[in-house]
């Protein structure tokens, strides 16, 4: 029986605590050997049950173990930089959750010690492992339509979150629009060269008075010549809608939502479908898994990460862009 | 036996002829009186078959016979404001088909001359009665999808017109987009107040050359504060793609493509439906009608036509500021 | 200009003045010259409207006249043998509305007459026309889904015809389902050779008590192997449901409803389309059409019509070999 | 930390395996103690991988163990009988794969068994846990398409298995369309009264050599009067075909197929989808984690298993009357 890779994990919030069961139940190659959390003590149980035998306040005991050959980070985003400038000098691979951080020096300091270490290091944009984007970026891939002309990318949240979040978020931009950055670059294969931000508070005043906005469409130029747009609403009723669509010289891909059931039900009111599935975590709960196999693989099998530092990066100069041609109401190229 | 309404036929290109067709196989209340046109001699037969009394190269032998009531102009663009001047001063209800002019000044003079006559008048935006488009705007107006948020307009052409066509055409944003903007007033029901344009050659570097372009993205912003985006392409591989999408407090309604068959094959390749309808007589054909029922029904019932004057003017003032904001590289607001 | 070919109507009911109107409004080059119907004081006005010269109570009038080269039979069905026989020896092409007659002697004598006479003879299966099932004809002509193996339709009313009518409608197999027998042989391009039928009465007692079924699923047995099955309800709320489904070694076609229009609305309650096209006449609208079509050609160009005698016998056999099933309970053999 | 319930499997062939995975990965309040299995020796890695203690060549060592509270039986069809009855005298509570066994004296003195012990009993129906066909069986008990008139099943394998299966697999109506059987009567929550089967051999004749059909279509009479077909394929060349259709007085309810994405190509050749899931792994990966759910949840919360011996016994008396009528041409009731 191979040894299994022993893994830490910082930070066990929701989103922690959903990886750390994901990877529990569907990597029996992987242990889960410690995790840190600021609120150690509520988690003693929880970890109890999921067989993980340290849970630890400070992230540091984790780091010093020599055991453990991976971290997970799942921590609040003004925490990344440091941990991975620790974590990377302690010889451990990397997977943090996105975004690295809002600060370009904080990125690039982190980065750097990552290439200076020679860890492994993933950032965590998990729709490039949806099944759908997937396939997409696969046949795009393939060639099947041919030059990439136009790039259209859909993501509407089905409410929005609580306006004290919302202070926090770094902005629509960043919070929200900044995984269709992502998905953007992904799609195309190529960086986006210049963006024109178009926005207003539709949904919400109270998300206008918190200094954000929650409607918004964003133009972008791509290195390779093509055109692509994002539309971004904070609250869709019908549930999260999460659609790409792609055109090229030799046709177009779109993806439609992932439904519940596909029963359809033709009644005097009309023909029914199901709502889309309500939000991330069941739209994207198999991208969640997958992007952690992605991460173990590449470990195991001593491989490039499939989202690298720079994936890292880009998605947060493409919102500083953002930002600042919604302040000055003029297209503004991506500064590198 | 009621007495027909006794119209007039000014310019009898391929789309003035398909109009005429229409008129005579759909309205037995409506007698096509004469047809005037340059190329006349060729159209004598033709004419014959369609029990059509006059063929005149001139025109103006139209705007004199007292028995017809009304006018369809269908010649080419340039001589649009002329006519319907000439037209309104001799007392004839006007249908003309889009665009009135390139030039506001002319088209103020038009629409002054059809408002000092008090005459009708209706521009040829036929998509305004398209079966699918007529819906979404009818479920917006009935409170459907709550306060509209978001505008989304896919218009793509099966392949390019001509090189020279594209020379004389106005360039993309009044050839081709200006639909769109018009679609866009529609469905939102609010006027645009800014354009930004992003555009490119992707399709034939001879549309560059010939100062076009054939690949563009247009956001927009509304008076009632909603936001839009339109993306038009001359060359969808796969055939006419028109849709739209209205997101809003309340909903999403998108319309997709119509098909000539519902039949879908499931083999070893896939599963596999039939193609968009191929180009606009397909798309439009009952629209085209629809335009001129209602043209013909607002004479008949002595009401408002259904597409105005100022409908004509706006989509024109939208793509001269597309124009503007293409060449400036940022966005413009619309004057009036 | 070519002389119009003269035809005359008889039976100038519902369905017949739908058929005279479609002949006015899309064949320039067909005159419908003369109708006859018992009711034909009531048609005079609709008839001059549509500048039809004659109006008569007799249809022998019609056939005495020798400008009149084809009659179109829309009248009650047990009228129709007597006039067909009679239009045969008077030498005029014919199209009879379906079906021929529910007695077997009757549609071979009437058969017979048209043979002898070598006059063109075309029975109105309407659905043959239809967009979506000559697709699925043509695609399994053309070989897509290699041998087929089962065919499997729907036809379903929105709503039961009116009691007294059932009574006399020579009941569900006949009057309904009938057509599906003719479409199980079109797209089959095989004979069925045995019958079982199941029927219920589930939608309304007072069907049950006319002597009728209302609900009904037959399995059908076909010369070339393949196996098929019908079911027909009289009453679907949500509108004409009217779907075919072939499978065979290569793969599975299937049609889905016509729709209106394509508009989804994406809501708090679901995910929203449009129900069926209400009921026969918006489903086949173009197939009416279409229909005369293809019989106006085949005198024109003196060519086979594309449904033959035999087309209109067949099902009639199938039907009576099902009203023979469900009455003994058993599989019935179609005997020829 | 709650005591884990701990389970015995008996049978770990593929399928059997599939479910133990399952099991390791999904319950975690569920320990597989032991496995019993003719070809132990074989799955001592495998066992040891999934921390499983015992790996048994006689199952009687999994009865006598008094931990185990409950078996699995994934063993040959003609085994289980004598297993479930030796369980059951051992106080286990049992769930076994679907057929109980093809013998109704066998099944009648196993169910004794249950009975008499008082222990759980759940039968192997998986496609009732189906997200699917769950959702279709909730709408219609809540009465969305009123009383049911028609139920249509459509299920066609991919490819057909070896024709050494085929010999031994009791044949079509038992091997695949006892599945079809017990979802006609989990939809309809009736039990079927009267079959008819038509069938023949049109995939491959070897399997008529075997004494065997590949296609068939069966229609059913249900106690609450509603009438049923379903049709069955050994080969669909596009994948794995399952779809229902429930007609009812307010409505009818359809269930397309899953798909791997969403992901659809316009293109010169067509719009292409994605084909279905490709074989019951994939489609019903979850569906047989749900079953297994249920099982155990009954267990722990002492309630009654969702799938029952009637459930068990029942689609085999229909495929008995199928078999019965495909042989002698005819209708024929179920007795019971």
């Amino acid at each position: 029986m191979k040894e299994k890779l022993k893994v830490g994990i910082i930070g066990a919030g929701r989103i922690g605590r959903m990886h750390v069961e994901n990877i529990v139940s569907n990597f029996r190659s992987v242990e889960v050997k410690a995790v840190a959390d600021i609120f150690a003590d509520k988690l003693v149980d929880w970890a109890r049950e999921l067989d993980i035998k340290h849970v630890y306040k400070d992230y540091r005991k984790i780091l010093e173990d020599p055991e453990i050959k991976a971290l997970l980070i799942f921590s609040s985003t003004d925490t990344h930089a440091q941990i991975i400038i620790e974590s990377a000098e302690a010889g451990k691979d990397i997977f943090c959750e996105k975004p690295i951080d809002f600060d370009l020096n904080k990125i690039h300091q982190a980065l750097d010690a990552v290439e200076k270490a020679g860890v492994k290091f993933q950032v965590g944009f998990n729709r490039r492992f949806d099944h759908n984007f997937k396939k997409v970026r696969d046949m795009i891939q393939e060639g099947k339509i041919g030059d990439v002309h136009i790039v259209k990318i859909t993501s509407r949240d089905p409410e929005p979150p609580p306006i004290e979040y919302v202070k926090s978020s770094g902005g629509l931009f960043f919070d929200m629009m900044i995984h269709d950055f992502d998905m953007a670059r992904y799609l195309t294969n190529s960086e986006v060269t210049e963006v024109y931000a178009s926005a207003a508070v539709l949904v919400d005043p109270a998300i206008g008075e918190a200094g954000d906005v929650d409607t918004a469409i964003v133009t972008l130029k791509f290195a390779n010549g093509a055109l692509g747009v994002i539309d971004n609403s904070r609250k869709a009723v019908y549930g999260y809608d999460q659609r790409v669509e792609v055109f090229g010289s030799k046709g177009c891909i779109t993806v439609s939502n992932d439904v519940p059931t596909t029963a359809v039900l033709s009644c005097v009111e009309g023909v029914i479908s199901d709502k889309p599935k309500y939000f991330f975590p069941e739209r994207y709960k198999d991208a969640y898994i997958e992007e952690l196999k992605a991460f173990f693989d590449c470990i195991i099998n001593d491989t490039e990460p499939p989202v690298t530092g720079r994936d890292g990066l880009e998605p947060i100069l493409i919102g500083m862009a953002a930002n600042k041609s919604l302040a000055e109401g003029r297209p503004v190229k991506i500064e590198r």
